[in-house]
């Protein structure tokens, strides 16, 4: 093993069908990582691959009994009917551009070992005006597969994402594309930077419309609940220290 | 393919006739970008390498169609009678300082494999003081090619530009002088770090003299109104602010 | 010699009997520096293997003398009855994420080549409450280690500590781990970032307890009460600041 | 030739007898480089090694004939009776704690290869209180060559310089330790961060007692009064902005 790069150990040696891989890393609105961690948990997926790298941050987590782990991306499978699923996801993306890229790398290459020859990254769009129903914007690797996701329920082109796809969603597809795997990366619009479990779930609902995947999202609305009523309350607070503070001007 | 370092993608294998390499790379009042993209489309140059880096931006772009494309630098070449012209050009210069070494070494070493044996990179140089007409300064590799560009409208020396010149401008001259290929760089005068359509004008304006190129600059000329007047609206705003100001301290 | 990544220098080639490595680097309230230095002092232990890193600060100490050393990482052992301790400290850990896997990665090799079969590495666990008395908080490679460690005073689960373990404690195990090393981190808990000699202490009573050391804490105590009485004085020259701000004010 | 890391560039093949090198970089005061640039200037010592690097910025300077050369360090030598000098000064330190290692390891490899024995290297010594007479303060690699030098007008010990010595001048003489060479950094006290030419002059004194160099000082000489003379200025205008706030507050 060496740390140096990128250190990949698989847990179990898996065959897998036609594989298509979804990515679900940290990110915006956290939209990708809550979709990635709904999916692993709702359709019980199975970790078999683990990925440690110097690119992510020196940490490791401690679990209720006290036992350590490190920081790494994950690998889990879906065994479907015709084809079978890979769920990527993970404590955080590579933490230095550099880092980015060599990640990706390698997580392509592990990919088409696995026999994968499509990608779908999901993320999040952060937009500044306010959101009724937050749309699904799609960017592909080719007009082909923009063309084929124009009938689920997904938005393209117009100038979005204007600056582009920063980080893992836009460098797997592109370096992927490059060897030859198509890809897609589907981003839900999100206000700012608070987890937003119900863009998340507008993105699953697009991927079980896809792959006819049976899900409950109960747990994603009860945690947009749960966010929902903190914010109110940062409000609530926001606003009564503001009348605090005008109280000592007039006083 | 490594992504490690930096990544060369030939799209066409093309002889080249004893080629002239001309970098428009972003820097200072985009001038060089812009006066690269002009001439690019004025002289309908063909895209034939792509280079992709680990120490460029971890970003893709996506095209109106929604199709995406990772941040590169693109070498163009324009076939010419006696000579060939190869423009460089891209998203983005390296983003670290090694990574500016590694990225200019590996474009001298493309360029020697074309044949190149010379470079002339471009540039801004900001200067704090008003300017009517921006001259172009030059910086050569050596005092023989400084003296054949001073028939043009370039000016060398009396100290200019000061500190020297930062980025892939000067790199590629200097690197490319350690392997035997001649430069210069020719920098149009700037105030500050808008675009400026003019100075690029005026740059390539130099170019058609010494190469006997025929450009046409209604496009340029355009993109510098919409920038005056986008400017002036600016400054307008900011009066009016300042008026809205005043207007509130005295009321 | 390759100062590229890791350099180790062997002072003395040691056998060792069953050694177990305690790890006390600078880190939260110098507590693991504390416990190491003061491990090696009261043991007598014997420095036998430097490590310089390009991944260390570029710097050197001068001695009383005059004399410089490099920057470091030190190993010193100490022979005991049935299995042998070897101690780690050092002035630094190392600087970037990616110099604290490579440096990580190079100790669990050194240590193993020792024939480490056991790692504990110190720490400091900065908590916002108020501490009467410190616990030591600890986190494992495995629940049998874990259990194993229930015996002596360490806290173990309950979401502690939160963000899980940054730096060279948390690496060391976890690297350690994938090598077949086990191991356990034990935290002092502390307020803020001054040193805390009094949790060094109390972390020595558990090692002492477990390895049947005998340490004199005298020390130890005297610097507490050295901090104590300097913090105390700053707390006095603060409040005798405001007052005099005020005065001023008044005045 | 390869950027990646270092490269040397020999302008002249020497044989030099009994080398001894005097290291004068960019750093505190500019105390070192002011002292090595006098001394080859009025030594007339000859450049014969380049070193460039992609640890050192990525920038080209402009001469007055507007020809470029890239950022490096360069080697002179002084041909002596008894024995040569070897005087290292350069545009910039290396920019990165990791570059500082990679160039100061490939220095002594240099000074090894030529037959360096002893490296002398030189720097500044920021102190807070008023310097009537700056004092030279000096950290060997060993108490014997500490030992040599207190025969010179070098202050040892006493804690100082407190924090060590951070950047090649330390860095260099501790790889060279390693590698067999004896090294002595002598440091003149300074206040603050403009150049100090008085300090550099006392560091010369000292050198010139040392290898009996004939040196004419007048040129530092000029150089302190230029910088003191600005200064005043500074402090006076200052003083006079001082009053005008002052009187506008009052009127």
């Amino acid at each position: 093993m060496d740390m140096d790069k990128v250190v990949v150990r698989f847990l179990e040696k898996r065959e897998l069908k036609k594989p298509v891989m979804i990515v679900g890393l940290p990110g915006v609105g956290s939209i990708a990582l809550l979709a990635a961690e709904h999916m692993i948990s709702e359709l019980k997926a199975k970790k078999f691959v683990e990925v440690y790298s110097e690119h992510l941050p020196a940490r490791v987590f401690v679990d209720g009994d006290g036992v350590i782990r490190m920081v790494d991306n994950e690998f889990y499978y879906i065994k479907k009917g015709g084809y079978d699923l890979v769920v990527l996801t993970g404590d955080s993306q590579a933490q230095t551009q550099e880092g980015q890229y060599t990640m990706a790398e390698k997580i392509i290459e592990i990919a088409r070992n696995m026999g994968v020859k499509r990608i779908i990254t999901l993320g999040g769009y952060a937009v500044a005006r306010l959101i009724e129903e937050p749309r699904i914007i799609g960017a592909g690797t080719s007009r082909k597969i923009v063309n084929e996701f124009r009938k689920y329920e997904v938005t393209f082109g117009e100038g979005e994402p204007g600056g582009g796809i920063v980080g893992a969603s836009g460098l797997l597809l592109a370096i992927g594309k490059l060897k030859g795997i198509e890809g897609m990366c589907l981003m839900g619009e999100t206000n700012g930077y608070i987890p937003d479990p119900f863009a998340a779930k507008k993105i699953l609902q697009v991927l079980s419309n896809m792959f006819s995947l049976q899900m409950d999202y109960s747990a994603l609305d009860e945690k947009a609940k749960q966010i929902e009523s903190f914010t109110e309350q940062l409000k609530a607070t926001s606003h009564r220290a503001k009348s605090d503070d005008t109280l000592r001007y007039i006083g």
